[in-house]
């Protein structure tokens, strides 16, 4: 019998071309969609919430896709449970799966996503997550930042921070917050700084822009309250860089 | 002009055998003392407060050395900055660096040592950190497991929690503190836990064999009170197995 499956993953996306399989190259679907073919034999479509771009990690994509395994059983804890077998040693995991009603879209029936970025500041190199946080050299104002990220909640023309190939049909996004916290990342200054962005929806390196933008703001370049002509502007050259993918999570949806 | 340095030093020990310098092996003395030879010439030798086992990493392993550059100068920001500029891209660092006075010894001035244990309990894999942390797929019931731990605090002969190749002259130890907490992992009842232990002084393999007895009380095998048997027993096969090496990183070092 046909069934249709929400299925929530992780992934570290270091080594993949992002979320969208493509030919030649690896992808977090298409690693995805083998897995699953290898325990059932099935061509699977296995659709997300959201494209995440190369390099970028998951703590909480979300996907659904459509079973039938005509007269054989699998309940979720064994769904997940065979398509992780077939994922390692791959980093990328199915961390809870469940059967859920055929109109569900894991795109369409997002209500809330929540990206985390995360920055270590300090001279040496953070060892132990080389992958998943980006590395910055110099001290940044945590204090201006969070100002400056003030500018940017509500409902607005999001033109500044959005990427050249982005095919959405408007730049208009509202943004529900920036929440901005720090903690020592070793006893001599280092700090681990994360910077959640939530909001209905992004569009194309809009988190990555901000990111780069309010790192801007940390580092005396770019005063707080510029964030408020940088947005007005709707000019992509006028924001700061894109950050680097590495620092990225896709990290909750809600339903 | 002879000087005596004290640093500070993280590395992820994963692919190391080891502080120790040993020949025809990858060791993390001997990526340090090579990345000092790189910038100034000399051979020096390393001396750090503990030596670490194969596979285990460091936030905050210790270590001096002497060094004279003749008429040069060299200042502790940038002696730290040479050393790891020669050490990229191993996964090792100093993340500081001091004069200190000529009597200083990283070993036995070292007053005391924090070492931090972390357990990711989930089914599937721990992927953003898949070399510092041990994967444990079933959960642990942490109340049983401070219960257990406080038999273990004081001065005890840690028989039960040595291993065979210690070279230590007693099994007598003091433990201060096992601080073990727990967070939530992801959003399906996956835990990340930390067994914390601090203490003047450790005996071989001290740390890994109250983890993984712990771990036993954890999971039901063992209970809490048979923490005080085993202890009393003064026998390595009472107590459970050595926890894997990746969990374990010597996280501080007070003087």
């Amino acid at each position: 019998m046909m069934k249709r499956w929400k299925i929530t993953i992780e992934y570290d996306g270091t080594d993949y071309y992002g979320w969208q399989k493509q030919p030649d190259v690896s992808t977090i679907q298409t690693a995805i969609e083998n897995a699953i073919k290898k325990f059932c034999g099935q061509d699977i479509d296995v659709k997300a919430a959201g494209r995440t771009d190369a390099g970028v990690h998951a703590h909480g994509q979300v996907a659904h896709f459509d079973f039938d395994w005509g007269n054989r059983e699998i309940d979720a804890f064994n769904l997940a449970k065979a398509i992780n077998a077939h994922l390692h040693p791959a980093p990328i995991a199915v961390v809870h799966a469940e059967e859920i009603h055929a109109d569900f879209n894991a795109r369409f029936d997002a209500l809330n996503k929540l990206y985390r970025y995360r920055i270590v500041t300090r001279r040496a190199m953070p060892l132990m997550e080389p992958r998943v946080v980006w590395h910055f050299k110099h001290h940044l104002d945590i204090d201006a930042m969070r100002e400056g990220a003030k500018h940017l909640i509500g409902h607005h023309d999001f033109s500044s921070f959005r990427d050249a190939q982005c095919q959405a049909k408007t730049p208009m996004r509202t943004l529900d917050r920036v929440g901005i916290t720090t903690k020592p990342y070793d006893p001599f200054g280092g700090e681990e700084i994360w910077i959640e962005l939530e909001g209905p929806n992004f569009i194309h390196h809009q988190c990555r822009n901000i990111v780069g933008t309010l790192v801007d703001v940390g580092r005396g370049k770019t005063s707080p309250d510029d964030i408020a002509t940088i947005l007005k502007a709707k000019d992509r050259t006028k924001a700061g860089m894109t950050a680097p993918a590495k620092g990225l999570s896709l990290f909750r949806i809600d339903y």
